[in-house]
């Protein structure tokens, strides 16, 4: 696409890209770069966020104090529209009021664990041995029956600690951002090649699904025994890192389950191994949790500057990424990390006194780690259904939307996710940060979080290339997920480039290009 | 040295080191590395010492319990004189009853971290505010007077958090082997140099006085003022990994200390940051732990598997660990790795039913974490005074001493401890554990453990090289110092080539050689 030049004073502070295709305003450049990397306050906002308010599982009270907290920043600022708005029903809000656990025989020690996302508390303080349930068949079950009332019970499965002889926190190489740079579309993925064999998939599937069967009547018998608590490994932690996840369904109408405690390999391993060893293990617990049914409703946090071009004022530039966390930590690198950056892109750009030509908005989304369920909700209520692709008049006019949600690592570049139309652009746009290590894209997709809800339909959502840091070994929905784990100067350098992504989009003469539409998904009637 | 043949028939399995000076009996290191290699139990003794017992403080009921288990094994695998044996008055026994504290203010947050070591409990539950105490001076500390009555406090200190960019979990490069394998003996250091500027040195010395007199005025103010708890941050860990010390005199008579907390650097620095913000901390807390007075002695495990050659049955091999560990673990590194594998050692030999010729003993050691206080009072007791030097009649008798107690990594060599006349018996001895990966023999020093009570006595006594694992990133005291950091092929590679050291010890014609004998140090008087 060409581009017209409007002004030649204007002209004296821009600089053409090697792709001659997209000016870039290097004293604005300077300028957002001076406040970003400078004046930020995005520890600031992330220490907010982080330790001020606690973690924000989906419908909790903390998520929704930490979007009161959101919305009056954004105020302040002086945003417009500033609120939180519904994106549809969630569930159950739920949060730990309380948790102690430890092993009392053979010998004292606190256990380092954490109840399942919406499971029940232990109804005041609870001490049991612990029961070793071997139950491969439903008949297996049954004699347990009568036996588990008010007991602590753990299954009889294991899985061995992760060795750690690798970095906990690595960047990314020149070479893999050379791989990336590197990647061709990928084609969508047709059937041919090593298929498995069709008779041991039937195997495979069959023993699946009886374990699922046996998996299903043990959380039905637990229940109906009431059991006192369950003991789970968690997953993939080590040296006291726990990784927490949901045990139970949000939904209003959800069955009941029994109490369940995620529990550190290290002290899930010792009492499965006393356990098998014919030692006994005697455990005191008090949990308590509470859930909340007032207000089933979830939201996202949304604000804008608003445009002040008479002809462009009506097209948006979003940025956002979601802003529930897990309930074991602070939700620090998942999404603290992405939800402070992008406010403190707003607050550059408020402080730089931007007044831009499209208007720009900020979407802190609700109920990623269920499923996008913030984003997606949005796009439906704005954008258009990404089934039927009936799509809604706001749909022609947003630019482009960019999310943070890969951690607290800086930027070294972007996905493009198969748009090859924006690739020179925004290897102009990257080009005064390349000192700052971000210079690569990529025409890859990379998936996971609400860029996925745009890109479903049809709009320009992208997500950067971070540097992955400690993101996957240790702070992923994890207790690790905490303040600590943000390097104030990466957040500091994403916030600016982010911030000179916004401000190239909104001042763009064209919208940026698109990908073909999807097509409409057939639907099973 | 030269050797003499003493049977022809014998000479067929003997194999002459490139040293020319050790005769190696290959069938019965074959032998050995089968009952080692094949049959170990050394992972069972493992899981007894730590999961089946706990924390093995000094003077704990815990270490009790552990060490009437080893005297029991000892004497089951048919050990002579296998007891208990008092090396002294260590003083008070303590252990933890039970540990909980959460944040429940700005949000509820459990707290891993950990009581100080001889501190006492919290008289039940207690909550309240958190008072940050900020204080460079004694004046500064009268303020504080009359407000502290059972609250919880926290010193205006922190520490940043290590960053994990170096993989937790190593081995000895090849490199690393041969530096050490070429190090020479080091000279006693002499004066000269850079040396520090006297009157810089002076100040900081000044400065470091006045700090201790702040502390120590603190400490009798917090204990004065009845103060509920003391958050104190634990040095060095990171991601749940919680690093635990002593926090009061174990003697006697001790003075009274406050209950001190040791928190994990991410509990800590959160509390710390909200509390530097003006942001009010609540903490709940119940802590009870016990103080033993009863039987204030201290106690080594010892046993024998008597000589039976008539010349030199009095002559003894010793091979110990300490068997004491700290409270947050299970010790397993720091020390039930080495006490695990010297009695395996003993099960090796026993199980082929080894005749030694002359005497093998093993000490299993206590209160080595408080000074060496286990090993050092049995050489005054048993083989004389490293003061005076006053040598008692066994000392004549020890051929040698080996010893376990640098985490669980396999054996790459041995430390000659500046002893050059084993230099080439040491190799002879190594050479058939080239293929496990021992093989390095330097003429340097390693302090920190055991072996360096029988050093200082000028008895050659020998600690091992092992590889690094994650004992000094991780587990080295440490609440992640558990069974799930023992690898079974490195333990089992240690115990066989232990037992391999000991074989030869104790069929050498000759006792090792010995360094020159020490001098008596200068008393005070």
């Amino acid at each position: 696409m060409m581009k017209k030049i409007t002004s030649t004073a204007l002209a004296l502070f821009v600089t053409f890209s090697l792709y001659a295709q997209e000016k870039v305003d290097m004293a604005m450049m300077q300028k957002i770069r001076k406040e970003g990397l400078e004046n930020s306050k995005v520890m600031d906002l992330a220490f907010d966020i982080t330790d001020g308010n606690g973690p924000r599982l989906s419908g909790s009270p903390g998520l929704r104090k930490a979007q009161a907290w959101a919305v009056n920043k954004l105020k302040e600022w002086g945003l417009q529209n500033a609120h939180t708005e519904a994106w549809g029903t969630f569930g159950k809000g739920w949060q730990v009021d309380k948790y102690y656990a430890a092993q009392t025989t053979p010998f004292y020690r606190p256990i380092i664990a954490y109840p399942k996302a919406w499971t029940p508390g232990t109804n005041g303080p609870i001490k049991s041995q612990v029961i070793l349930i071997k139950a491969d068949t439903i008949t297996d079950l049954a004699k347990y029956k009568g036996k588990l009332a008010g007991k602590i019970v753990m299954m009889d499965r294991s899985a061995p600690i992760r060795v750690n002889d690798k970095p906990e926190l690595t960047r990314h190489s020149d070479q893999t951002l050379e791989n990336m740079a590197n990647a061709q579309m990928q084609a969508t993925p047709q059937g041919g090649g090593n298929r498995p064999n069709p008779n041991a998939a039937n195997n495979q599937m069959a023993m699946l699904m009886r374990a699922r069967e046996v998996q299903a009547a043990m959380a039905a018998m637990l229940v109906e025994e009431k059991v006192g608590l369950i003991l789970t490994q968690a997953r993939n932690g080590s040296y006291g890192t726990l990784f927490s996840s949901n045990g139970a369904s949000y939904a209003l109408d959800a069955k009941p389950v029994a109490p369940e405690l995620e529990v550190s390999p290290e002290d899930y391993l010792r009492i499965h191994r006393l356990l098998k060893a014919g030692r006994p293990v005697e455990i005191e617990a008090d949990i308590k949790t509470s859930f909340y049914t007032e207000d089933p409703k979830g939201y996202n946090v949304i604000a804008e500057i608003p445009g002040t071009d008479k002809t462009l004022k009506d097209e948006i530039v979003m940025i956002g990424g979601h802003y529930d966390s897990w309930h074991a930590g602070t939700g620090a690198t998942d999404n603290g990390a992405g939800a402070a950056v992008m406010m403190e892109v707003i607050r550059i750009l408020k402080a730089i006194d931007y007044k831009p030509k499209r208007t720009i908005r900020i979407g802190l989304w609700g109920a990623e780690e269920q499923g996008l369920h913030g984003s997606r909700g949005y796009m439906l209520k704005h954008f258009g259904n990404p089934t039927t692709m009936e799509l809604l008049p706001a749909h022609k006019n947003l630019s482009a939307y960019y999310n943070i949600d890969n951690g607290g690592g800086k930027i070294r570049g972007i996905y493009l996710q198969g748009n090859a139309g924006v690739k020179d652009i925004f290897k102009s746009w990257l080009e005064p940060f390349h000192d700052l290590g971000a210079k690569t894209v990529t025409i890859s997709n990379t998936g996971g979080t609400d860029h996925q809800a745009f890109d479903a339909l049809g709009l320009p959502g992208f997500q950067f290339i971070q540097d992955p840091m400690d993101y996957s070994t240790r702070t992923h929905h994890s207790n690790q997920d905490t303040y600590d784990r943000l390097n104030p100067e990466d957040l500091k350098q994403i916030a600016t480039i982010v911030a000179a992504f916004v401000y190239n989009t909104s001042e763009r003469q064209e919208k940026l290009p698109r990908k073909e539409l999807p097509k409409p998904r057939p639907t099973n009637n």
